[in-house]
């Protein structure tokens, strides 16, 4: 995490992968590549953001992303500070502007937002002077988890240029999905999305992606199957006939990943519904990247806060 | 935010403005004015609270506050902890005398402490050992909120004696309105109260302000206009007839800003109702300080920490 | 808290007292008597967890012992990050393993863990590459309470073998009891337990204590009287007859307090309940130690904080 000379991201926000170029994805996969070993030393501060802010601020609740931007923010030494909902002036009928306007008077240089509309995260950051960091927004984007998917393939394939990465489940409601579709295809991989017609969502073509609507031809010779969450507010019926349906004919199993590479490796952003998108001896099994993306999550938040930090006015 | 070799302030706590003299009001707004240029820094961090402890106990919920007491004692290099009722043994049955107790065993160095009844910190501030900050208690007094007002009115007028300043709302009910009364007439304004006789307390003319009921006769030639915060639970129709009625007499738009001074400036503690007690065209206009009142809040709960922390039996 | 050549330590976690020796114990005891000084001077920061990461996972909420934690770790200068149930994943459903899993890719050194389930916090422990503490399981074990209940008996008496000490109430489903007798024996007391029949566990006579059914005998010559809390979910008439007759009976007040040593003193690990298991002329009276056992509880915590970081992996 060495303090370089030239800025290596020109963006003030990352609101989302969208607008991203290819080296500016590249960038922040090496400064991430050094944030790894930064936490697995004894010592894993950093002083890099010494006295400054970042604010978590989540509308959502979240275990995963929550803990790992203030465990990155802590890390590269800043003061976080956390924000939820519940205990927020949200509830007292304060509009999202005046949150922002708020919080932007108090003189953060971070703000993490997820918030539950799609959009919500970019309307916030034109009303605040600091960066804005968009941790999920709705069903839009939610790019350090594209950002850490894609540091855990390059890791462990040695590229992304060139892979068959097969994306499955509900892509509809997906920001994970979304996210993943726009990073992916920019740096070169073949992407497919895999689902029934009812979690796909319309005008999918549009985006540079296969489409597939069985398991079996979607994970073909695939190098990479990323499976997605099922919601459980998705699991009433509406969207799927049955939880049981569903995982029989999208669930993740030993067999059906039979049809990927022989070397296929396995991922999900978690938390895991186990034995409906995925089953345990898969989700455990050594094939799995599903822990390893968690700690490269942390890794990639480093990155994207040393990355912007550099980018602020004032600095 | 020098060490100074002589305490610049007496006291062991802050609990309300009253018995706080006009230098001691003075030493705190000039230590602020300090504060506030840390912040504007790119790094903000300071040693003076160093290995210091800090708690934040809310008992009721509160962005703004408890954000703004947490950045301040963090920027000043302090450990922060926040307690919040909703996780505390309080919901076991213990009572706040208890609390405090317990609190005050871990050998804190300074406790910030909101609560719902008046009257409640100062009783609590007599079973501990260290310095005792009232955020808030029930309808009493709100002082680091009344200085937060006071630097700001300060910074923009040049002064604060002399001025003429209107405090319009719901009045009986505000601590805020009760610590600026205290404040702003200590330091020689000239402080008129507004509002319907049902939000006016009993007895306000022994405060030593004027009382008036009319938003054209109060606001006449005010240097400065501070619109209270109409609390939802007042909003049911036992003090005012109702929302649009109240917000028709008493609700500050631009038309009402006309009978005070041409540079007469707009105050307002957060969170605002909007189209209740303000109009978004004021809030957001050119001569609201809103948000500068946010950012004056981080700094004068920087310099009240110092302030107290230099007082300390151990210093 | 010096940085020792040889560990004093040899346990990678702290799960319970049972398994620990006398060594162990009074090697935590020797290292929190000089974390005592740390917290009572001015400035209560210290480097040796500088760079470390400490979670503390609450599945049931707690005032003291969260805090306690929290302070004690980041007086020894860690990266704490607090995670309590209401705001994390287990409410999407994620079992306590993937929870176990996904914090331990983020490379924590530390986990402090609470569970209502016994067994929870061992089950945990094997799942994870860095050093967990329990801070409460279900009715099994609280050895860090039992830990601040020695060092508290040790300061005030000079020692522990010897003395005959009274554990009184609600034993049955009381996880400071057990631990609390597991360490107090190893330790060469003579412990009696107190109760009615339906709140002593079956089989108590075999943990090595004497069994009373009478306040009279149970604290007859006690050097200590240990009062524990009587949980409000036995308080609705299944274990004792009426919350006045569970008073009258068993409850602590200076009454009762005639029989045992006229240098007897009184202990609880609170928060209390006054006016049931002990009067408040007791509990705020001269041979009270409940505040005592409050500060002591930080030091036993960063003891083990740093006796168990020093024996991690890449230390």
């Amino acid at each position: 995490m060495t303090v370089l000379a030239k800025p290596v991201f020109s963006h003030r926000h990352l609101l989302g992968i969208e607008g991203l170029s290819r080296p500016d994805i590249e960038a922040l996969l090496d400064l991430a590549d050094e944030a790894v070993e930064v936490s697995r030393q004894v010592e894993k501060k950093r002083s890099v953001l010494r006295g400054r802010t970042l604010i978590n601020l989540f509308f959502e609740p979240s275990t995963r992303t929550q803990s790992s931007f203030e465990l990155a923010g802590k890390r590269l030494g800043a003061d976080v500070m956390n924000m939820s909902v519940a205990t927020s002036s949200v509830t007292k009928g304060e509009t999202l502007i005046d949150t922002a306007a708020t919080l932007n008077a108090m003189r953060p240089d971070l703000i993490v937002v997820r918030h539950h509309h799609s959009g919500a995260v970019q309307l916030l950051s034109r009303k605040v002077s600091c960066s804005v960091i968009n941790a999920g927004d709705g069903s839009h984007e939610h790019p350090t988890q594209a950002l850490l998917d894609a540091l855990t393939i390059r890791r462990n394939k040695g590229r992304i240029d060139g892979l068959t990465i097969a994306i499955c489940g509900d892509v509809a409601h997906s920001r994970v999905a979304r996210s993943n579709m726009i990073l992916l295809t920019q740096m070169g991989a073949r992407v497919r999305v895999v689902g029934p017609s009812t979690l796909l969502p319309a005008g999918i073509e549009r985006m540079g992606v296969e489409v597939h609507r069985s398991m079996e031809s979607g994970i073909r010779d695939a190098d990479i199957v990323m499976m997605l969450r099922l919601q459980r507010e998705r699991m009433d019926g509406a969207f799927v006939p049955s939880l049981k349906e569903f995982a029989r004919f999208y669930g993740l199993d030993e067999e059906k990943l039979k049809w990927a590479k022989p070397d296929a490796l396995v991922m999900h952003p978690g938390p895991i519904n186990r034995g409906v998108e995925i089953e345990s001896a898969v989700a455990d099994g050594p094939r799995s990247l599903i822990n390893e993306q968690v700690e490269m999550g942390v890794a990639v938040r480093m990155a994207v806060l040393e990355a912007l930090a550099q980018n602020l006015p004032n600095s």
